[in-house]
């Protein structure tokens, strides 16, 4: 039996590499479950950073094919690295967002951690290759990424869900405690339409 | 195959009843993570209100046991609906914990949903029946919830985190537009330390 | 010696009308510390709804110019009452925004609590009435409003700060206590530049 | 004309020192406006730090009397270099409180912005000092203070009114933006009962 099963791989068991982002134990719980996951699932992690996002998703569904897009070559390895830590076997694409997506199989769901700066071109992308009653799920920290992806969601009629979530953390340091607050994140859910015959 | 096999059961799949309580999606999942469940594990759900939280662990790990505890009839008749709509067979117990607590088999995994004032009675029990580096994950609304779980799982020396967490919901109400703020909710999550010899 | 100087008025020293939205004690006091008040300051309280902020800012600089836009009748009569409540000699204009702004002397400070969906129309017309070094601060419960904001002084070149503030207020209910969450309230403070020579 | 009448200063305009704290604008106008100060009120800031609270009481109530309490040395110059910069004349009193509090006047209003540990010791001299229907403001950051002054204040009777205020504030980082989230503070605002006859 494998240590971690998931729901519920805590931060520290990822090995993690100086300023490549991880997408934190709280804020990956809910983006999983905001993607409604399924056996069978075609699954993109987009700015997949330290392969967080799509480890779980493989281990709460063995049965889905998972692709962590990541543009950065450390990255990248520390994906392949954290892959073999928890035995499982995702497809890592190294390249660059839209255009290494085009020879991907159809997504059924799409995590977008991280857009660089492309989101407009991204969710385009995203948006051809995504199955009817496909879902996207960003976690947006900038407003700029929250109004183009609601601008977006909006004209192509998605169903689109918005939160924004708070997280503090208590902490000790030396005899004080205090919260440490999280940066917010704002959670876009959507859900692309089927078409009405 | 199921509709749903979790993770990710969005509140409105739930049966509700007026006045009885539900751990909302974002909680039950950041929740769900933290308590790291395993296939096999027993598996408590004490405060069980809609079952959400109980329906959900034995989606994500079909070979545990779910005990969900729970004082209301009202309740404990919406569980069982919920449970048949979700087609999982979990055991439903009415009776006001801590009593209600003594037949049931050790546990791996708690999850304290409501207290209804008798923390810390419950929190005792609780502690005789987990198992060895077994955990319990509280969801504190209030205060007096918080201040007795950090008191307690302190001088039983458990290995404690407590976090907070805020999430706001954006919202349409005719042509306006706004965040609508959920009550904070504060997670604790403990870990019960094993002998050392 | 008048029982509320200010700063510090507690939202139930002011009178209330139903459906008439009232700045809350936290938020306004934030938002009048950005406004940075002066004496002689002409200041315009666009929205002023209950009146709350225009009535604070006179009591905290007794030599401003303070007025009170709102185009709803019912407001319109609830702001006179609480002047006359807190004995300050404010201007009440009843109009709609930013029509009714044209005849207004030029203003030092703006505060814009309600826009009622005009916003864009409202700042143009801020913006040429506004003095140089002249302060605007929005109370924004949208993302519409402050992206709009957001593009309006990016384009003209304010100096520009946003935050988002979050209250949960402690209260008992029986024998229960909880935090109450009230909603998140983004605040864009923004200085016009002077003309460079 | 000063330059600040307040209310509004904004926290560039104080002098800082490394590891000496201050009161950020935004949880000082929250914390000011529940004060409720009033002319010729004797006001204590008790852990002063950079001096901001009492410096702002000062320039918002110029007839009061203000005690800046503080036992650290470098912080006490900070103190006095920032009332120098605006022009107030405040009492800076270096010493531990409470030891340090006797010699004072009977307060009208205090602040406790910090409390080193001490706090039951500190609120029971607090309230020998404090005027019947006088107000003491706390700034809590960690849970111990929280507990501590919520029994001191039930067991004395206060009135009490406990609030979280969360602050982000957006933020550009080269290309990036984002929200930077501030650490939550509870702010405790309790009103001494006057003796019913």
């Amino acid at each position: 039996m494998n240590k971690w099963q998931g729901p519920g791989i805590p931060d520290q068991a990822f090995l993690r590499v100086d300023g490549i982002p991880m997408t934190k134990q709280e804020i990956r719980a809910i983006s999983l479950s905001k993607m409604r996951l399924f056996p069978g699932a075609v699954i993109y992690d987009i700015g997949a950073g330290s392969g967080s996002v799509a480890i779980e998703c493989k281990l709460l569904v063995p049965e889905a094919e998972v692709y962590a897009v990541e543009r950065e070559a450390r990255a990248v390895q520390l994906i392949h690295r954290n892959s073999e830590r928890f035995g499982v076997d995702i497809h890592v694409i190294e390249g660059l967002a839209p255009a290494c997506l085009v020879s991907l199989p159809p997504a059924d769901r799409i995590f977008l951690g991280g857009s660089g700066g492309y989101i407009a071109e991204i969710l385009s992308s995203c948006d051809r290759l995504l199955q009817e009653n496909g879902r996207i799920v960003i976690n947006a920290v900038s407003l700029h990424t929250l109004e183009e992806a609601r601008r977006f969601f909006t004209a192509k009629n998605y169903c689109c869900e918005i939160i924004q979530v708070q997280i503090a953390v208590h902490q000790f340091k030396g005899d004080a405690e205090f919260w440490q607050a999280r940066n917010p994140i704002t959670i876009i859910s959507a859900e692309k339409q089927g078409v009405r015959r």
